[in-house]
Order: structure tokens, then C-alpha cells, then sequence
């Protein structure tokens, strides 16, 4: 089997979309906002949308989507109508300025009514400004105290870039992924919360491939060694596209700490002139990998995302799998 | 010849920083604010300051110090105390919201009386706020034309993160590499600038562990292949403190793009229990390489600078160099 945990629905119908945009338009006159029951989408419409997009690539999926209730609602049906394919992990209604703890409601929803396994927590809901506190500041405990309840991990994801000198794919996500390694690096946030477990995408951004440099940097900070500080705790996918990435990737971090995931359908949707292949067809990676074993790779596709997300493990179990 | 263009003089006498605080002291009255001719720095200072720390360790240096007249007469100082060991490169007065163009007259004080060989362009003044416009924007373009008639590069990089989402030399430095890089990749400013030539520090922040991503982005933006898009004006330095990431780089990035650079004395400066040897004595990754030959070698450690920083080329052919 292989688990993908960094997927995005991002062919969703596109009722929803002109959905936000009137509720987006109507942000000056609250009197406008269309109302959650306005919005229709038919189940054949969700099933017309993944089985020509995802369904025609791949078999999993984990949402970055925008807007939580509706989009955890379409994501839970999603999981529903493809039970074989797709298991959802909630995003939250996160805003600038407004407390985490405001989440905990939807969270609870997600994990309690909607089977989700996972959440993405978003470091920075300005979008590129930047303006909440690092990820070790207290004012996200309550959303960690829930996570270790419910031993579920968060994906730490940002969302559109906001600011013109980001941008969203090619740097505010990579920028992303580097900021919130080097908040937990700089904290003790895991002797606080030593389940709590988060996944950071795109390979860790910058991380593996400066990898002297944060362990340099621990060492300056009197921090412990990076294997005992942050990798009972932090993991990185495999959302990095091409082979010398995915190398260096499994060179410097370990087996136990790499998550198989393809972003798919995300960022890169091209054909690689060098290869013939879809850049974002990560499998091609692992399984050229020279530097992994068959264990090793079981470990990537299937074994870490059972360890990491528990409830997906005991969902995979209860159907035999 | 070994040629580092990338050193910091972070070990600058005492009486610059206390002059500095003042400074900082009087932004709210500046009736307090102190003269410049209040700061005493003797060549001994300097001299000690230097042997005790960079000539203890290395032989090249360029500066990325913060405020400009103080700072480049200093390094011209320094340059002139040790003129077998460093060029120097500008540093340029840049404030948040200040027009770029008020630039121009240090930057050619520097050039004309300094013999500066190149500049350091801050595509972030704020300090981590991100609130300048993109490389690309035209306000940036009074800086190009004076690099441009000058034959000068400049080397892009960022100082202090004011902002606490940010850990400077951990996570700001990194991400303002890779955003500089994608300012440029969704841009056309190199058609503007044909010769324009930026050398993005520490190995391109994310950019060559995600060779691949960015190669997709710029397909999905139809702009020509990243060799043609961006190679003849981007540089990287090696400023990647581990084997595994000197050699990702140098698998990526055609050697006719890599400079040799130590950050020395930078963002990392202890020993690493792994190998026994300094983080930063980056020569090491590179004469270790089993990448490179010694031709590929002598480009990376002079011949690219030579080329890159033509003026530095005329100033060690003055010397029979």
C-alpha cells in the first residue's frame, strides 16, 4: 500500500468558487454574504471532479483548502463517496489576529463526526505577513493539547501568498516549511508536548538540504543533538521533484522521519523535459532511490504514515488492511 | 588562488557597536543622535580585530554589515590594512519605503574612492516585514543601470529579522534567498538587464533541493528553461555547511554558477561532531568533492569570481595576479 499525506483537492466543484468569491465580495457588506445552504454540489459533482483529477493519477489525498466548514464538509464527502482512496485531515478556520483556540470546535468535529486523522495548522493565516507568534508560543497550546488527545499530528501548511514578494508555491511555501523547523529548533515546544507530532511538507523546504547548518545552529543554541530535539516529533514528506532532491532527502534524514507524499494534485502539474515524467510523480523517485532498501521504502509508503496518523492506522485496520 | 565571496566582519572593534546603540537610542529624539565623527577607531583596532579572528582562519571577505557610510569606510579600511587578503563590497543605505535611487550616491563613493567590486542588495530593508516590492519592480531599476555601467554584481541578502517568526541566520536568510530567486523566475528582468548579475547566497537558500519544482514553475509560466530564464545572470555561493548539500548543488547547478563563499565569520561557527571539522570550512566539502575535477575546482574557487566580478579580476591583475 502506499499513503500519500500531503494531497490537495484543488479540483473541487466550481459552484464553490463562485461561492467564495460572493462571499469575498461581501466582506465590506456582511448583509450579502451568501449563506452556507446556498451553496449545491451534488454528489455526482464531487464524484465528476475526482475521478477526472485525482482519481486518474493516484490514490490519496490530504486537503489545504481554504475555508474550514465547508470545505471539511466536502472533504468528509469526498472520503465517502471514494472510502477506498481518500481519508481526510481537517483544516482549521484560522484568521490573523484571532485566537488559535477558536478552532477547537471545527477540530473536534472534524476528528469526532468526519473520521478525520490528521489536521493542518497553518503558521502564518496572514498569508505572507507573517504576523502571528512562532509556533512555540503559547498561544497554539490549546490546539496541540487537543492533538495530543486525540493523537492526531498537524501538517504545518500555509495558504495563498497575500504579500507580492512571496510567491505562494515557489517561495511562501519552502519559506514556510524553513520558518517553522527553525521556531521548533529555537523552542523546547516538544518538552512540553512530547507526542505532539507535525509533518512539514515540501521536504522540509530548506531543511535537509541544509542540514549542517540547523544542526550548527542547535549546537550554538545549547540545544541537543537534532535526532533527540526535533525528530521524535517533526517529519518531513516527499514532495520534492526531482532525483537528486529526493537523495539528499534520504541521505541526511532518516527512514523513520520521511512520509511518502506527492502533493498531487499541487503545485507542479508538468511533464519533465529531462525524464518524460510528471514532475510531481514522486513514486519514480523512491523507487529509483539507490540509497534505499525494500524495508526502507515500505517504511516510506505505508509504515511511518500508519505511525504518524494512528486513527488512519486503526481506519486501515478495521477494514482488514 | 582561493577567492571567498561571501565573508562577514562581524568582529568589528567594540566602539562601533556602542556608537551604533546610540544611534539606535536617539531615533526617538535625535538631538541625542550621535555624530559620526564621535566614532574612534584606530588601524590597530582594526588591525586586531582582524588578525585575531578572519586572518586566524581565512583569507577573503565581503561584507553584509548594516549601516552604510560607517560600515563601507570601514571595510575600505580594512581592505587597505590587509590588501593581500580582501576586496570589499558595499553596502548599500537602504530603508524601508525609501525609494532605492537615494542608493546611488554610496554606491558610487564606493566604486570611485573605495574601489568596491561589488554591492549587497537588501530585497528586504524592513527586516523580515517583506514590505518592499518584488526585484523585479521598476523602483529597483536606478540600482541595476549603476550596476549595469559599473560591470558590478551584487550579492542579495538580507540583515537582522525584526520579526520573531523569523530566526535571522536559521530561517530569514534561507527564505530571502529563495524568494529573491523566484522574484526573478517570474519575471522578465533579465531581458531588461542582459549583463545584470545577482549572486544569491547561501547556495541558493532552497532553491537547488527543489531544482525540479522550479523547473516545473517556470514551464507552468512559459518562460524559457531555467538554464536560458535565469543562469547567465544568477550565481550561488557554497555557503551549505555538509557534504550532502555541496554535493546536491554541484549535481544541479552547472559549475559556471557556483562561487566559492564561507559566510566566515558568519551564522555557524562551531566544530561538527560528525566530521570533527568547522561547519563552515565549506573547502573542505569542496575538495572532497567526487563531483567535481580540478578544473571544475579552479572555477569555483577563482575563475567564477573572476568572471562574475570583473573588477576584482583588474584589481589582482594590477598586482600580477
Amino acid at each position: 500500500m502506499i499513503i500519500d499525506v500531503h494531497g490537495h483537492y484543488t479540483t473541487a466543484p466550481a459552484a464553490l468558487g463562485a461561492w467564495r468569491d460572493l462571499q469575498i465580495a461581501a466582506l465590506k457588506d456582511p448583509s450579502k454574504a451568501p449563506k452556507a445552504a446556498d451553496l449545491k454540489i451534488s454528489d455526482d459533482d464531487i464524484r465528476e471532479t475526482i475521478e477526472n483529477n485525482q482519481l486518474k493519477l493516484i490514490g490519496d489525498f490530504e486537503t489545504s483548502s481554504t475555508w474550514a466548514a465547508i470545505c471539511n464538509e466536502l472533504c468528509y464527502r469526498v472520503s465517502q463517496l471514494f472510502p477506498d482512496y481518500f481519508i481526510p485531515a481537517a483544516m482549521l478556520p484560522q484568521s490573523p489576529g484571532v485566537d488559535p483556540k477558536t478552532c477547537i470546535p471545527e477540530l473536534e468535529k472534524c476528528v469526532k463526526q468526519y473520521g478525520n486523522v490528521g489536521i493542518n495548522l497553518n503558521p502564518d493565516p496572514s498569508g505572507g505577513h507573517w504576523t502571528s507568534p512562532p509556533l512555540s508560543d503559547r498561544q497554539w497550546y490549546p490546539i496541540y493539547e487537543k492533538m495530543v488527545e486525540y493523537d492526531i499530528p498537524a501538517m504545518i501548511h500555509v495558504s495563498t501568498s497575500c504579500n507580492p514578494a512571496f510567491h505562494t508555491t515557489g517561495s511562501h511555501y519552502l519559506n514556510a516549511d524553513t520558518t517553522a523547523f527553525m521556531q521548533c529548533l529555537t523552542s523546547d515546544l516538544f518538552k512540553d508536548f512530547p507526542t505532539l507530532r507535525f509533518l512539514i511538507p515540501h521536504g522540509g523546504g530548506a531543511v535537509p538540504y541544509h542540514w549542517g547548518r540547523f544542526r550548527g545552529l542547535a549546537q550554538e543554541l545549547k540545544k541537543p543533538l537534532l535526532d533527540e530535539h526535533l525528530l521524535n516529533n517533526i517529519y518531513f514528506d516527499t514532495c520534492v521533484y526531482h532525483q537528486p532532491g529526493i537523495d539528499l532527502l534520504n541521505t541526511v534524514i532518516p527512514v523513520k522521519n520521511v512520509l511518502f507524499a506527492s502533493e498531487m494534485i499541487g503545485a507542479v502539474r508538468g511533464i519533465d523535459p529531462t525524464t518524460g515524467h510528471y514532475y510531481d510523480d514522486t513514486k519514480r523517485y523512491i523507487a529509483s532511490s539507490k540509497i534505499l532498501s525494500d524495508a526502507d521504502r515500505f517504511q516510506i509508503y505505508e509504515g511511518n504514515a500508519r505511525r504518524v496518523f494512528p486513527r488512519l492506522d486503526a481506519a486501515l485496520k478495521a477494514k482488514g488492511l
